[in-house]
Parts: structure tokens; C-alpha cells; sequence
């Protein structure tokens, strides 16, 4: 790397390779010949397992590769051409994703958020509005709602509010899709009160996010009612998203489920985010918001900001005000208790200056 | 794995994990923090090295994941909404891709081949036949000719062949797409006399195929004249093929691109394939046609497949009569002569039987 | 036109304009004011005139305006993503209709024919292949099948063919399309035994033709059972098959289907065509087949092919041999005696010189 | 009717059918034969006589049928996949199309909008905001900028913002398609000053809408520089949206664009909708705006509105609080000057009540 590169870096949740057991695991079972698309012994046993952590026996689980392909995946196998999807403005469905789910033919139908948290109420109302339209048969159909945990801002649903969305969506007819991209930092939460069991019981499918939370790659989907979604195989391959093989998600899901790895693994970007952010509210920053997972959000000065990019990476977030930026720190499994100590030394000594 | 399970497999060319310098050098790159989306260190020296093999020092070079993907991506880069995509009616994309081309909006116009190759003069009459139909203008157009090397069957255009086509594709200003899902076995046989270098001469686009050829999964597509498809990076994303952790792809890439390791790792199976090969020719058994690759396909009666099944897992291909079966034997570059050589026994022996 | 414009014209069976009870309807409602989108009196008493043509009290029934995107709409309505649809490989959406099948995002999965009809017994081992095919869950799913009455040859399925073909759907588990573009010269024709009941019957969706038929524009799709395909206005509207002004639809068919006239419509077309295909045969032109509606396909010599089309304008079909051209002489409802005395005349004194 | 139907309506602007010269037109060239799919001589004079009034001798100008289906057709054919159209947040495509251009795999890229108006700074602003976005590569790229004259709210760009709006194109290397759905009440209004020349120098397509100014259904599409979408016959063919009749569109257009038919068409519309709006504005109601063209909005008391509702037909626009709401009254070329007196009496005795 080139020597002006700062020699920390916060900049996203997927800066390093994958847990170590599953580097180990996929070594070790490297020449045994298993077949292809999903049928290997390790797929069917990952499966097995997440099926038992989810509570769900009978759920349907799938490996897909990324967070845009399986939002994509799925939400075209729910949907029927007339409708679209309901997503918070600030889903990553609706800005994120390149237009893949135009792409496969459906509209994004965006509501309003707080801190990228869609409430039942508004939800609701949003739903009222479009139904109650007098042009609804000349406009989409809502025919899935989509929300992420955590989402795009790290932020959780709890138990109580994901049950009132769930409520409205029956209500309204609807089933619900929640992305779970980062769902180990939402696990690994002690301000989480959401278990997978409580979302393969709320949710028609979700995925438990693999790329972001200590895999190479992978996002396990799961569909509780496997009747939910007919021929999803199909699908798949037809999206592009079936790994000829198999094994090298399968391998790495099943280590990840193996003696609850996968409910432990973000604790290390917990219990280091939680550091960061408590300096810096320490040291008097402005935090946009108090963060429960592993995305940290503060106001810089525009001069503190430049200072600390010698550094420090991490990722520009959004303009606050001509002098002021909103930044991100974020964190991630494998994070170095020294890093994050370093970077906490580093706020510290800026604010004093 | 179950005890009755064949204790050889020859079932297809994606049964092992990947080579193990790829492995070693994942794990040892593992803990560096790398940026995503194809832009970290390996990716771009991997880049750099595919370029140096092609001969093609201003291509485009991509990285995405599978075969079916890669075709899609590129097929819907490539063609204008009224265009469809001209293959062999063998080939993947018109067959095996549960309508990932469809998906992306276009048909699949199909021509006649042989053992999974397109003749130029074929090519040339059935585009003329579509260019003078009355009713040319009510049609879907051709817009882009796709073939593989080595094709379905494992069959190899020569130099000679590809510079026919190509000069098709120029007569009818048709761009062309050559698939190298398993280019590794072509560039390993000795029957091959088309370079890499020779692709990026010839086709508009290509890609050398990472999964069957030693990859865990991974396809590099090259744009010899990037401004063939602009903003291909964007329609990647769209078509969910974009890896977060592209670092994934880019050390298997720059793996298989030192040292020349691409080019030698196809030779255990071609080798072994040869081998299998001679001695079904030498024990009588009636050979679908000389395979200069890694595929070998050959006529048995339902008897002795079902007999060589108790031993050894093959691919069912097509029945060829009320008592003959043609079946497929694969070898990979992970293929043990040992057991290539137990195949030959087997099958000697039952021969005489 | 042109002066030297043949004085005939026996091109296709939409030369002219509407039938004329039609266009002086269109007058004495013009300043009515109505509403759109198909809500307007005219539409509402023609779907009910159609619904007891077809015996069929609660059908839906859905004014579109072409066949083409008749044909895509109702396809696309009814398909899943992973599904395609099957069809004669001469069947229109195979091949006329510029990839609007493929546009909406699926393949047509093409069935050998005859004369444009796909027997019963074809479309049953051809599902067969498919459905016990190893690579079935890597294929497009058969989710339609799709013929044509009369066919794109002008034969006719007989009712006891139609009931086949219902049965093989049944086993399969497949609804059935019937596409009536055509339909007006089916029931003229004194070969037919289907009536528009026996469709309501055994499609699970077909269209009455309008355009072919004595309309200016117009398709009627009948959805025997509506809940076969919900919320089709939507989709409808989606494909911009929603006219504005529904009122133009609904004037036409209400006209249509008053009195009988639909069904009576073709009969100076078959009138006509019989006494063509007759005098062909007389003077030993070779028939490419006998004609049971308005189309007559007869293999000319290049040479007679060129000194008739001095006077006569008809549509080249296929070459059958390089001195010999299969040509097609269409009649319509707006054929007049005269025209088709005319052309008998020329017929016959070419065939003597 | 049923006899509680209000005896008035103002409902919308194509609730009648075609201007007679049309119907007449129809009625005398019937039983021409003519050749199909707009290569009939009344297309081709058609053309020729828009060309003309668009001062754009090489157009290429193309005969649809709705506006729907024409704003799909030409997006999709000007848009590469990646790319989304850019409209304001009201305008049809992004609301009222049922998700078609969603359909065709686009998304639609909202910006705000003042009454319908995109101004060019904040066109601007939008697509700097876009391009700048750290994420752009991960997002739809602006493709082709949208509006419609007159706007969905039936305001009036003048030709020195319509320039602006070029420039801002011109800067951004994006083309502009103009909706002219409602054009003829454009031209027709004093307020206007913006010719079809204009349209022709400005935007690279755009269409002029006669299904509600006078036709009975239709829009014809102009490609001022014919280069810019080639094959545009195929994509319509593809789109369902090919008349197989084309003389339909042809008689239609040609008589609107014979002695400036078209240029008139919407004056008593214009008339009457001032001549409303006057009274509104004297007897002291809450016009939303002043309304240049036919559609008036004004704010109703929601008892003055059930009064009216009794006598007069109107559309529903919005909600404004618990107890007024927003209604629309349109006036066509249709509008009888007795009927639009009738109205002005009704709205000046409600006030007076």
C-alpha cells in the first residue's frame, strides 16, 4: 500500500477477508469432491443448522453471494408484475442497488424513515394513501414491504415494533421481507431484543447477512413457510445468483453455525464501536444519533475532518453545513481492540487542540 | 459421506474446492484491510496480469462470479433492447440458464451446430436468412454472436475456425462473445493452437472461467477496447455480480495469473483425460467423438452403466436407444491419476467381462 | 396510388378499414361523454354481449388493441418469472412479434408442428422431455402453452383436438391461451366444429379478434374465470394496452356482438377463399395444403409468381426450390365476389397460356 | 345514463370521441386497401405533413397509440440498462403508468417540481447531486431528462425555460423527451410560447398527443434527428404498441395536420376553462393557481363540493385539510360553450348561497 495511506482504517464492515475458521475449514475439506449447486454435504448440514436456530424445521434456506442479488432475488420471486416493493427512502433497495430491482421489472415504493427506521404508523398511512388513491389501478400495487435489521444507519427494531409492522402488513395483505445484511451486529447488540426466531416467526423471509458479519462472501435466506416461494432453485440460477459450487457457502455458513459463532462473532464490533462512540461524546462531539450496532455517525468540523483523514479512513456520509460533514465509523468482527483504542487517542487529542 | 457412495467420481469438472495456492494465499492476505468492490491491491494486480496474458494492455477487465451470471451481464451490456443474442442451439445461455438472457429482456436466437460448435459458413447463411426475411422488421435482430471455447462438448474452435467467424461477425457488424467457462482445458490441450492473446485479437468480449478451472468461483471478463461497454462496472452492480469483498475474486485471479499457473493448470486433467480416453477406444467402447479435452463422452449399454455406476459417479448425457445410454466422464485439473488409472482398470475389466 | 399498383389485392386479411355498422356507430355516439379506461356503456354492454357468447356469466372480459401486445400481456399476467411459455415453432409469439415475449422476461419454449397445430401427442412428450430432463431445475419451467385458432396457416383444431390438448394441460398441470386473432374466419368456416363456448370451455384465456376481423383495432381477451388472472386492468395498463378512450374498443365489439354479426362476419372471406382454393386445384396449381379458412398457400413457378403480381398483390411465403415460391393469397370479411371472380379468372388463364 | 348522472361534466379532457372531420375521414376512405403496420399512404402523407410543421424535414416520426404506452416505448428505446429517466416527482411516468417504464427495467429518478414545472436549476442541482454522490457507481444513471408540455398540472413551460432545460441537457450530455400528451391546449393558449418548431429544436423526441386533443386515439413521436433511435419500428413492434391497421393513426394525424386542424383543436377548450376560471376567481373561490391551459384547480368547501357533485361531474384532485379539498375541471376541444355557461351560473349561485 502506498505509504500515505493512514494507518487506520474504519471505513466499512467488509475491509477484511473471512473468520478464520472458515479459512481453516475450507482448507481442510478442499479435495473432497462433493457436488454441485447447493447438494454438498455442507449446504445440507448449514441448512440443518439454521433451520434449528431459527426455530423454523420446515423453512427453506438458500445461499445467494451478495446483499444487492438477494434483495433483488428475492423480491422479484414474491412480487407479481403489477406490484412493487414498500421500502424506507433510505433502503437499500431504493438508492443502492444500481436500479436492480427495476431491472427486474418492479418499482421501489418509497416511505418515509427516521434514522432509516420505517414505523408501523407511517407504514400504515403510506399504505392507506396509495390504496385509497383514486388512480390505484392506474399505479403499482404495494406487494412485499421491505425492511432491514439492522438498517442502513445501524439502527434496530425492537421486538414490539417489528410485531406492529408485522401487523400491518397482515393487515393490509402483505408479506414482509427484512435483509439482515449486518444481522450479527444486531445479534451481538445489547440493545437488541430481536432473536432470528422471532424474525423466522414475523418475517416471510429474511436473510442472515454473511459477507458483512466474517464471511468471504454468502447470505443465507431463509423462508419459513418454504411454500411462500415455489421453485426459488429456479430462480436463483435464473438470477445469476447459484454458486456452481456450492460448498463454498455451505462451508462457510455451517462453520458460522457451529457453537453459535455467528451470534458471537460481531461482539469484538460492538464492544469497540461502543468505545469509539462513547469518547467521542465524551470529548463533546456532536453524535447524529446514539448508535446501538456498528456504525458510528459524528459531526466534523471540516478542518477536524481534514486533520483526522491523515490518519485515520473512514467514509463521508453526507454534508451537514458548509463548515460541517457527517462522518461514519464503522466496525466490524474483526476489528483490533488496539485499533479502535488508537483511534479513541486520536479524537481525543483533536478535540483538545 | 454415505457408504455406498462410488468411491471414484468423474461427474464434473467442479467437484473440488480450489488450488491450494489460492487457499494459502487467502489466508495469508487475510487480516489486511482492503477496500471493496474490485478495488483493492489483488484485484488490480490481477487485472494487470490478465491484461499482460491477452496481449491487451488498455483492456477491461471485470470480476465476477459465475458462468450463467457472466453471460447475462455481458449479453445485456452488450445488446439494444430490440437485439437478441445469436448461439449455438447447444449452447449454455440457449439451454441451461433457466432464462437468464430472457430475464434480462432478450431471445436467444439459435443455429445449428456440431458437437457444440457453429460454423462460420452456418453462421453466415442463418444470419442472412434472418436479415432477408420479409418480415426482418417484426423480428427480435441479432446483435451479438456467442460461442464457447471449448464448447458444451468440449470441442475446440481452432484459430483458423475463430478467425471465420469473426470475419462473419464483421461482414454482418456483429459483435462477438466467446464464453471460457473452462478456457483452462482448452489452453491445456494439445490440440488447442488459440491463444488467450488470440481471444482478445478475435472477440469484442471474452471471459477466462475461474470455477471450473481451479477458482473456489470467479469469471474474468476482458474488454479488449474498454469503450466496448461503458459503465459495465454500474450494470454489474445492477445484475447483482458485483462482490463486496472483490478481493475474493482478485487473489484467486492473481493466483491463477502468476507464473503461468492458468495456463498449466488444465494438464492433470487433460492427461487424465487422454488416458481414460485411449483406453475406452482401446477396449472397444463406442466413442461419441474424439474429445480433445477434458469431457469424454461414450456410448455404454444400460447394463454395463449400471454395473460402472456401483464403482463410479459419471454424468447421464442422453439415452441414444432403448438399450444404450451415452454417459460423460469429467477429469479437472484436481483429477488424481490414481484414479483415473483405476477407471482405466474398471473399465478394461468389464469389457472383457 | 401508384399507377402501376396491381389492380387486386389479396395480401392480407387487413387492407380495409372497419365493418361499416361499426364506423357509423362510432358516429351517432361520438359526443356522448363517457368515461375511460373501459368503464363506459359501450364497453360495458360488449363484455357483457361477449360473456353470453362464450357462456360465460362471470368471465372478465378486457379490450386490448393488437395481438401482438394481446398476446405479451396475457402471457406476462400469467407466468411466474421462472416460467416460460409453450408454443408451435411457428407459432406468433416464436417468432413475429420482435421479442415481446422475451421483453416481459421470458422464453418461449418452442414444440414441433404441423401445419401450425401442435398435436396433443407432441405437446405431451414434449412436456415429458422437459419435466424428466436432469437439468429441469436449471431450465424455464413450462407455465403456458399457447396455440393459435386458427392457426398462423389458417388450419383449424378440431374440438375433439382442442379437448386433447385440454387433457394433456390438465396432466401437466398447465392453463391453456388460445389466441383467436383469427377467430372471426374459424367461425365462418363450415370446417369448424369449436364455437366460442367450446373456448370458454377449455382456455383458461383466449381473445376474440378484432383487428383481422372487422374492426379498426380491438382484441377481447375472455378470462372464463376471472380470478385466473387478478388485477390484469393493472398489468393491463403496465404493457400500455389501456386505451384512454375504451369507449373505441367497446363501440366496436358491442357492434360485433350484436345480432350475430361476429359470427357471421368472415363469410364472404370463406366464400371467397373456397372458391380461389378451388379453382387452384382445378387448373393444377399445387396446393401446399387444403384451407379450411382464409389463407391459400399455392407453389407458383417464379416465372407465373412474377408475371401475376403484375396484377395481383399477394404475400411471398417461402421459397420452396429455387425455380418455385410458396405464395399466399388472404381473403377478408371485406373481400369483395368480384375481386375474387377476377383473380379465379387470371388464375386460370395463366395456368393455359 | 342513469338518471342521477350530473347533466354537466368536466371530468377530463377525452371523455368525447374524434373531431368529425376525423370520423368523416375514416367513413370515406374505408374500403381502400391499404398495406398495414404505417406504410399506408394516409401515414406517409401524415408524416410528411408534421415534418413540415415542425419544420424537421428528416424526422422520423412514428404513430402510437396511447401515452403510456409511448412514454415506455420511447424511454426504454433511448435508455441503456443502467440508465433511469429523470422526471419530476409528479409528472405521469413516475406516478399514473402503473410501473411500465419499471417494467421495461428503468427507474424513474424524481426531482422536485413547482405545479408540475421542473425549473433548470433545480434539473441542475438533482443531477449534480447525482453525479457527485460518493456512491454514483452503485446508483442509476440519469439517462435521458423527461418533462411534459403542457405539464401534468396543465402549466406551461416557456421557450426561454425550455432552453434553460436544453442547456442544463447539453451540460450534463443528456437528451430531452418533451410529453406533449396534451399539446393542442398548448398551442392554444395565449399564454404560449412554445411552437412545434421549438419542440423540434429542443428536445431530441417528443410527442404530440391526440387522443386528448380531438383523435380517438394516438400520439405521434418525433425524432427530429432520425439517427438518435434507430430501429424504432422494431421497439414499437416489440411494445405492443404497432398498429396493424396504421392507417387508423394515419387518417387521424393527417387530418389534424391538414389546414393547422391540430394548431385550433384546443381553442374552445382554452375559451371555456377562462371563462371558468374567471367566474371562479370573481365569485371569490380559492383557485390553487392561475391555470394557462384547460384543466382549472380550485379549492372546494367539501359541502360546496357535494352540492355541486349533484349537478356537475369533476374530478377529485387532493385532499387539502378536514374540510376542503382540491378538484379539477377539465375542458376538451369538445367542450360545448352552453355547457361551460351552465357551470359559471352553478358556481356563482353556490357562493352566492
Amino acid at each position: 500500500m502506498a505509504e500515505n495511506t493512514p494507518r487506520l482504517s474504519f471505513t466499512c464492515d467488509y475491509e477484511e477477508g473471512a473468520h478464520p475458521a472458515i479459512l481453516k475449514r475450507l482448507a481442510e475439506t478442499n479435495f473432497l469432491k462433493e457436488p454441485g449447486y447447493g447438494y454438498d454435504e455442507f449446504s445440507l448440514a448449514a441448512k440443518d443448522k439454521i433451520r434449528e436456530a431459527c426455530g423454523a424445521p420446515n423453512a427453506g434456506v438458500y445461499f445467494l453471494i451478495g446483499g444487492t442479488q438477494t434483495n433483488a432475488t428475492v423480491i422479484d420471486a414474491v412480487l407479481r408484475g403489477y406490484q412493487g416493493v414498500v421500502a424506507a427512502n433510505t433502503g437499500h433497495v431504493a438508492v443502492h442497488e444500481a436500479g436492480a430491482i427495476e431491472f427486474g421489472g418492479h418499482k421501489v415504493l418509497t416511505v418515509p424513515q427516521e434514522r432509516g427506521k420505517v414505523s408501523a404508523a407511517v407504514l400504515n398511512q403510506s399504505l392507506l394513501d396509495i390504496e385509497n388513491d383514486g388512480s390505484y389501478e392506474h399505479m403499482v400495487h404495494p406487494g412485499l414491504v421491505y425492511i432491514s435489521q439492522p438498517t442502513e444507519y445501524g439502527t434496530l427494531y425492537t421486538k414490539a415494533e417489528l410485531e406492529a409492522i408485522r401487523a400491518v402488513c397482515d393487515e393490509h395483505k402483505l408479506p414482509l421481507f427484512i435483509d439482515g445484511a449486518r444481522l450479527g451486529y444486531a445479534l451481538a447488540s445489547p440493545a437488541n431484543d430481536v432473536s432470528m426466531k422471532d424474525l423466522a416467526r414475523l418475517a416471510d423471509v429474511f436473510y442472515i447477512g454473511g459477507t458483512k458479519c466474517g464471511a468471504l462472501l454468502g447470505e443465507a435466506v431463509v423462508i419459513p413457510n418454504p411454500d411462500f416461494i415455489p421453485h426459488f432453485f429456479t430462480t436463483i440460477k435464473q438470477h445469476g445468483a447459484l454458486l456452481a459450487k456450492g460448498r463454498v457457502a455451505g462451508i462457510q455458513f455451517e462453520t458460522l453455525f457451529t457453537d453459535g459463532l455467528y451470534e458471537k462473532i460481531g461482539i469484538p464490533a460492538i464492544r469497540n464501536a461502543r468505545k469509539i462512540q462513547d469518547a467521542l461524546r465524551a470529548s463533546g462531539y456532536e453524535l447524529l444519533f446514539e448508535s446501538p450496532t456498528n456504525q458510528i455517525f459524528v459531526v466534523l468540523e471540516n478542518t477536524q475532518m481534514a486533520e483526522l483523514a491523515k490518519s485515520v479512513a473512514f467514509s463521508f456520509w453526507e454534508k451537514k453545513d458548509d463548515t460541517h460533514t457527517v462522518v461514519r465509523f464503522a466496525t466490524s468482527w474483526a476489528t483490533r481492540d488496539e485499533d479502535a483504542d488508537e483511534l479513541v487517542r486520536l479524537l481525543k487529542d483533536m478535540r483538545l487542540a
